[in-house]
């Protein structure tokens, strides 16, 4: 890892793998973030080790998108980014390369110290700062704190890893508020909206510590719930990656709807883009696939689009204060 | 069919099949321009049988595009708007509904016979109007012409029949010309340029006769050529729908890119749009996916695209002359 390079690509790692394996093919798959570094890491491993590579293009936001297709064309792929999920289908071929960040996060951990309240505190974090952890337990129990780190279910790779559809290393965890080292603010809110705790957010990139504030977020939550509450008609969403495929909610939605005599559709597809919901005239859509989806892209579809929680408040089987992020959760 | 539905969706035909069949779950695929008629299909379908329904909302634009995850959940998928293409593999599961259009043809064979200008006629359509070419064929030779229909290649369903990427109904066929009876543009300018002779199209819903004009898609594709000739780094693009899947021809000019000192990657996806290739640095891109692409989406996209065959003329492998549409041929 070069001083100038804030994430590690593993790229001797992976030459070593390489001549030791010696695959004919390898693919390479990066979330969006990472694609353009993709033809130069392929030609690096190229150069050193001769083997041919075909790089994934598909879009990628996570583990849950892995890139089955590509399978069939490789010997090994390596998927950058993030942990395994607990599918292990694919495990004898698909190597993760978890892109760890040497960030320091000492100062920005001593700023967050100022900000924090109570005396328990919950730590989270994603994969790229998870070792991390260690260091920031000890920063923060040297001043007085006493330190929770979840373990998470099956889906969690790592203790106080959080991802942006899984919330579990937050359940039950002996805590007052809870301090997340990572820059984006999706986890962290999800956090703050299924646990109802504080969430300080500590940032070693930018070393600037802000507290989650939920309240945007939930008004635009309740806007799309109150535009559906006289929705006739739904396009309830499946998607068909193995790490989003929820198609028992999706029938369970349905049956519900129909109860309550609405009308709903099943609608499965791959990738879920405003373009090609356009095609679809419903009242509003419900999203059984990625949890970010209706939060993140937020007024851009057709219809309202709903997670499955707002869809129950639709149909009156849930209290609007019981308003959470979805999640897909594993074991 | 109504006689205010232009195309025939076989609902009866379906429901039919659906009460011989007894299946629990089925699925329905359209292409983009039938998309908005899916719901009132399903719930047509479904009251009539009960059966339970899945819509595939994936991007459609030809058999090629056929949904496979989606068989692992329904027991029978109606796949409407094209033909069968040669690939059996799903053939127990897949019912291919053709909506045959009803438009009445004769009257625009009728002004179209003015217009041509030798004996010998070649006839193509679409899968559409294919049932009329036996309409169209008598006509013409009630007119005195002499009228050749093609077999095509294996991909071909019915004689007379082009596909977007598959001309092979109008390799050397007697005739002088040929005339086209349906309304896009695309599939008779291959034509033109796969033969190089006079296409004329006869359009049974507009009514409109008009001359195939294949010179400003030819400046495009040589502006195109152009700009590629100085580009020392290729995308060469691979899709993995099973009917565009052609790695054996892209690992063929990733060898003839790097054989005259360029630099080339292999790029596989499922959906390739300009959104999605912005990610991907190189100075042109090569696609060996649908070979639409190129010619439909020419300038939307971050880099020139280019077909397999232009960029042999980039190379220097194949003549400038020698510009036609790419094919993916059967046998």
């Amino acid at each position: 890892m070069s001083s100038s390079e804030p994430f590690d690509f593993q790229i001797d790692h992976i030459i070593e793998i390489i001549r030791k394996v010696q695959p004919e093919i390898i693919g390479l798959q990066f979330p969006e973030g990472f694609k353009r570094r993709g033809p130069a890491i392929a030609s690096e491993i190229s150069e050193a080790t001769g083997v041919e590579i075909i790089i994934s293009a598909n879009p990628c936001y996570g583990a849950c998108d892995l890139d089955i297709p590509i399978l069939e064309n490789v010997d090994l792929l390596f998927h950058f980014g993030h942990a395994q999920l607990d599918d292990n289908r694919y495990s004898d071929k698909v190597i993760f390369i978890e892109t760890r960040s040497d960030a320091d996060v000492k100062d920005v951990v001593l700023k967050g110290l100022e900000e924090l309240q109570g005396k328990k505190v919950g730590l989270l974090t994603t994969v790229q700062h998870v070792h991390k952890l260690p260091e920031v337990r000890e920063i923060l129990e040297a001043n007085g704190k006493v330190v929770a780190i979840g373990r998470g279910d099956s889906k969690i790779a790592y203790a106080g890893q959080v991802l942006g559809c899984n919330f579990s290393v937050a359940d039950d965890l002996d805590c007052e508020e809870f301090l997340y080292i990572g820059s984006g603010g999706f986890h962290p809110l999800g956090v703050s909206l299924a646990t109802g705790k504080r969430v300080l957010i500590a940032d070693p990139f930018s070393k600037d510590v802000r507290e989650v504030d939920p309240s945007l977020i939930m008004r635009q939550r309740s806007a799309a719930i109150a535009k559906s509450l006289d929705a006739e008609s739904f396009g309830i969403i499946v998607s068909s990656k193995p790490g989003q495929y929820r198609m028992e909610l999706a029938r369970e939605l349905k049956k519900l709807a129909e109860e309550k005599g609405k009308t709903a559709y099943i609608l499965i597809l791959d990738l879920i883009t405003p373009d090609q919901m356009l095609q679809f005239k419903v009242d509003a859509f419900v999203s059984t696939a990625c949890p970010r989806l209706a939060v993140d892209e937020v007024g851009r579809f057709s219809a309202p689009m709903l997670t499955p929680q707002e869809f129950e408040i639709v149909l009156g089987k849930r209290e609007w204060e019981d308003m959470v992020f979805d999640e897909i959760r594993g074991d």
